[in-house]
């Protein structure tokens, strides 16, 4: 059993079914202890439910939020008007024009209400979990540490690929 | 059975291909009692079609057409530019170009003859019903509730799914 | 001196930059005497402007309202979130994306919440008031009448254009 | 004084706007000797026009259309739905979106009703010139000499072009 | 057995992977008893085929080419260059950019070369060989009866599926 | 005279010809007392001072970085790859194609290394101050507090701007 | 078993996942008889295994780096800022944009620091291979004999297709 | 007096109107002392002039050819396609597309054809050079030398300007 904590960021989502690209952005912070929530808030289907998150998160303890959203994707910069946390937002992958319209959305933020963009899809939502920790590890010396880890991390799978390709390509004439 | 009812709404496909997606605009206004048909009319293979149509629309009573068509998608600005009614475009999606093609012929129409463009394919087609839904419950008091019931149970599907998320996943420390 | 009305239609801008192309939308309500006001609200800097906005418009006896945005483009978005009124939305043109960015920003709204986009830039404000036009037409019958003439003013003028053409410009052999 | 002949091309514009870049096709026709008219005819203003125009057309001796339109370019589409001559699309540069927009509402054409797309803006409305009188030298001699002649003055120029270059810079060591 | 006849039409791929796409070309010429013929010249892998086939085609008693190509899809302008013909391309369907290259490489020709360029993929295909029959029926009032049988046809399937659809979908009050 | 300080936060851009755009940041972090430096590092033609400056940028006291760059945007994600601390992307706009290039190049970073992407130009130079000043706020009470302040700051200005235009343009019958 | 060689290309990609695509630069080589390594380097997460390679390879023998690498690629751009040798980059195909991320973000170099940049995908990686085999042929007279034998197959693949082509579809009347 | 020698660079453009552009490849390889020649050749105007051209190139010891041309840009592909010879293309910017059509002309050659695509525009010119400049170094120690100056040239520009900048800027506290 897990025990309960305030949570320091909170994963938005607008429509459930985003659910399985922002679980990465989950499965990210719980590999940093992060404590997180994860939320269903539709910018466009439940306004009032945004304006009531947006409006309490900072006095809930929460110091971070990720927003996923597509299309016309509003739910980043909707929780962004009404909130002083920094708020970072993951494009979703659409079907029709690939996330194109998700990131535009998003990214083109008009000045005063920034919202910190991150790839479309899970490439994404997993690095919006990563720019969580790095703004967190700014204050939090042993989670610096574990972010300095865990790009060692990615570095040694890189280079333990490397070390395999080349065990399997020697240079050689070819012919 | 169903008793025969003048159309309020006239859903227009360009092709009996998008059958499959204008079947949701139909549905949607079958939930909120709307009298509508469905006709597939093509701006470029049924020119004479679709001047009769269009101008005779009116006439026969009905109050708005939704034209879902694809590709350089003249249907909807084509009808348009016959009837003063309001005319609500529903760009196809295309295998090619995802939709952009299909949303740039709808959505920029030129200054005098206005086409009601929403969301490319399926999405589109939900919204185009409920966009005529709004427009005729400006006149129709009774049609207006049943759009503030059906924009509430919205947000109850959105926050049943959010109760339902956080009840998996309460916040926790993580490690 | 105009005596004050009701506003039937109002016209909202994310930023009074957006004032000169949305005039354009105000003088065809003006042709047509359709009351309306102007109003400068910003979703993401006066999210509670935007708020109360949406939430006493059709109380305020408003029916239609005309949201001009650029770039990440949410304020029709956000207003249609609020009221069960129709929403016309006008994409800006922007400096680095043409207007692509505000336009996917709008059309693509998520299933349930339309925003019944038109053409981007001064076009798209003008035909923005002729759909906005077309809507209450469909319970005034004066205005209907107006709006066919206005087509038919439409018309005249590109057939006067047409035959100064060719007045300059007969058929001949060329050489 | 020039005689009056039947033209056998009319050049179609949507816009007395879109004369300066369809000069450019007229010019071409002038220089060949082709008898041509020029038109405004919108296929949304002026539906009943551009009907009676297309319906007449061949009737009245036209042999080929050049429809020139911008945004969302209908007209050729819309002439080409209602003759069997085969019709030119030349598709305006847009201030927005460059002319992409009128570019797919003329190219993607449903199967069955082709429009002959050629490139955006002037240059476009010159090969479409082009393009008419290739196609009626397929049987006039005396046209086709000319447009063989006409080639061998484009490619005079681009060497006459390269003369003059090789002139000024001789290839050398350049330090 | 079919009587060998001098081809009208030309069509030609760069790939014979292209060959699925531009069977419809063949079908279609084959339905208005348009001789033709089918070939495999690369631009860029057999730049001297594809220069002895343009320059010998109109000597061969071809009068119409129809080039299909994808990516980088220089044939059809490659073509065009080099023979007065009137040259149609058909822009393949490409898996990484959906074919938006290969509809720019071929319609955006410059000045004095054009391709009349139609939709991407086979739907384009189709439509070229529509346009070449267009062409050829200036001066064959036979072919000229077809292709208007053909419009006809086409009218008749959308008419019948208006009317199958309505059968099934009659107007109704949806309650 | 202003007294030296340890820089907070470190804009770096790719070319001086970007200082215009980045100005837009520093004049934000300086009415927030945000100390900062401004350094012009090319990720291509200085890649050591890149390195030099990625790897001590933390040690010197930096805690977030904002990145500049146009076209093939690298600085922020080369600098980001080098160093914990959270990296801010501002892409320029470009004259070719506007700046989607430069946003491509920022935003879609691989899986592990984020960069925090804001809208093009000198809206995005602007935000990304703002940012930065929300990330340092969240362990500075006296910033955040200015930042909240500043949020008034702007939503007074639009109101401001909402009243003027409201004066000037009355609901009124326009007739 | 292969003699080990120098490696005269050097084949890096930023992720193993790449491996796929870049084989096919691999093949062409090995049937040019061209000595080339394959490794595994990613820029952003082992950039001084990247900075090593790049300061390296000039002494270690190689002579051109084939860099494939997707999204925001920034690979080919950081070797080449850190190695006179001349660099290709492959742009990766990928699933949300198709490509044209990786593209725009490789091609659109800053002045000073090239990219030779190749088509998207497979098509790019064989390409790639073939523009550093034609590199290397400016001063290798066998490789160049082989590269011009290659041509030659590629040729005579394309005209027995069209020979089969043409076995198979005379052209006849159709009818 | 320039001593007139061999070109080993070949700088081909499709039209006079690219030479402002072009000449930015001509001074790199002035200032590195590259002979080269400058060219006017059109692919679609002078198709013969452009093989001759292609087809001599190497015999007269050329050694590589940069070619810019715009719109849908074939010069590129066709040199390429009848030369051993490594061809660089510079795509030109349009004023329509921006140079995205010409961009995907040249670097989306077919599987055989490689084309070595640059940045859109001048600063793609200049980097034209400096790769040519980087192919020749692979055989000429002493070109090598100028290059590796020249990027030390480059890195000086940047560091100077770092320097002049952060003597203006001091970090400070900036209230």
């Amino acid at each position: 059993m897990q025990a309960e904590t305030v949570p320091q960021v909170s994963i938005v989502m607008g429509s459930k079914s985003d659910l399985e690209t922002l679980q990465e952005a989950s499965d990210v912070l719980d590999r940093f202890g992060v404590a997180h929530e994860m939320r269903v808030i539709s910018a466009h289907r439940t306004p009032e439910a945004a304006r009531t998150f947006a409006l309490s998160a900072e006095g809930r303890g929460v110091r971070i939020i990720i927003a996923g959203a597509g299309k016309a994707a509003h739910l980043a910069g909707v929780l962004a008007s009404m909130t002083p946390l920094p708020v970072i937002g993951v494009p979703m992958t659409t079907s029709d024009l690939g996330g194109l319209d998700s990131l535009l959305s998003m990214v083109q933020m008009p000045g005063g209400i920034p919202v910190a963009t991150v790839a479309i899809g899970k490439t994404g939502a997993k690095n919006a979990a990563l720019l969580a920790v790095a703004m967190l590890a700014l204050a939090d010396t042993a989670l610096r540490s574990r972010l300095v880890d865990y790009r060692k991390g990615l570095s040694d799978e890189v280079e333990q690929a490397d070390r395999a390709l080349q065990a399997v390509r020697r240079p050689h004439a070819g012919v």
